[in-house]
């Protein structure tokens, strides 16, 4: 029945646990600690690898011929995102998680 | 750091797990089954019951003070989900996963 | 076809409207400020906002017959955004949104 | 204050209208209709383009620097949306919109 295969429902896990650990963070941690936290470009970053991981996860899920795509622009963007939380300091969480995403998404994209 | 508490953590997982399978057999199963799969009614409730679910785990994974409100439409949902799931028939793996976040978002609403 | 109504329709624009003046400026102007601008109950609340939009642009534009629970959330969202808004000060864009966007939430939620 | 461009600011409009024509033409006409309507294909595209468009007005809204990757992706989608409402007929509104979305994205892309 489910076209998904194993590595997609791997991805998919993935972007849901960076997802939900970018959005816990930004809102408990970055805005409560102030200063670089909230800084222009990386609160954007953490919102758009929060709003690409659920792109993802949406387009894996039902199974979209035209999921590569998310795949890709998620890769790309949690990358960024990791590195913006390396330089920031003290998000350990988070840059783990990116990373992890990173790796599965690019996966998928190719 | 975090605000999620053990319970809202379950919950975020119990609509993660929802969203994912309802969007999965919406798109594999019941669009190639054909028929009463089909039915206007009962595809637009898994597509309710998909957003609610997304929609739950945006909230609570932001911390939301809000959140109680989408925990609740999502219960209400999902049960209904669950039913049309029973009455169309062949699709066990839905309704279960539609009771289980229909249970863990009942408990988080109140 | 269709079955959505005039009044549907009109809600359906303001809460567009909504969601990209607050992502707009959450993004350009809250993001650039600092100070009471990143307070953390004004970043989420502004969140909130504009998830709470969405997804009633979403469940209305679906026919949904459950609209009413997100018309009613982001109804409530929407009176706390503005409230927040304009304490902040020198968010009128906001204000006036959200004001707008809540008059025709209630309306459809009841 | 705003980053936002005129050509941004006409498509996210653009994309608005394609999100909730397509929403609401699936639910309240292909699902009615039946028969080729609700093709697995064609039911696919019409939940990938309503995706493609939200993703495309949020990662606009925010101003986000990756927005191109989602105006790409939706450009694609909506020009595979429209060949697919054309072949199922009677869907003029949604082949009109999607070509003009197609249209704004692709600009906005580049």
């Amino acid at each position: 029945m489910s076209t998904a295969t194993a590595s997609m429902k791997e991805c998919i896990e993935n972007c849901q646990e960076c997802q939900t650990t970018c959005a816990d963070m930004l809102t408990s941690h970055c805005l409560s600690e102030g200063g670089d936290h909230v800084g222009q470009d990386h609160v954007k970053l953490m919102l758009d690898c929060i709003a690409a991981c659920a792109a993802c996860v949406d387009f894996m899920s039902r199974n979209s011929d035209h999921h590569a795509h998310y795949c890709k622009a998620c890769a790309e963007i949690c990358k960024a995102c990791a590195d913006s939380c390396e330089k920031v300091g003290n998000m350990d969480k988070c840059v783990k998680c990116c990373r992890k995403c990173h790796e599965s998404c690019s996966s998928m994209a190719s």
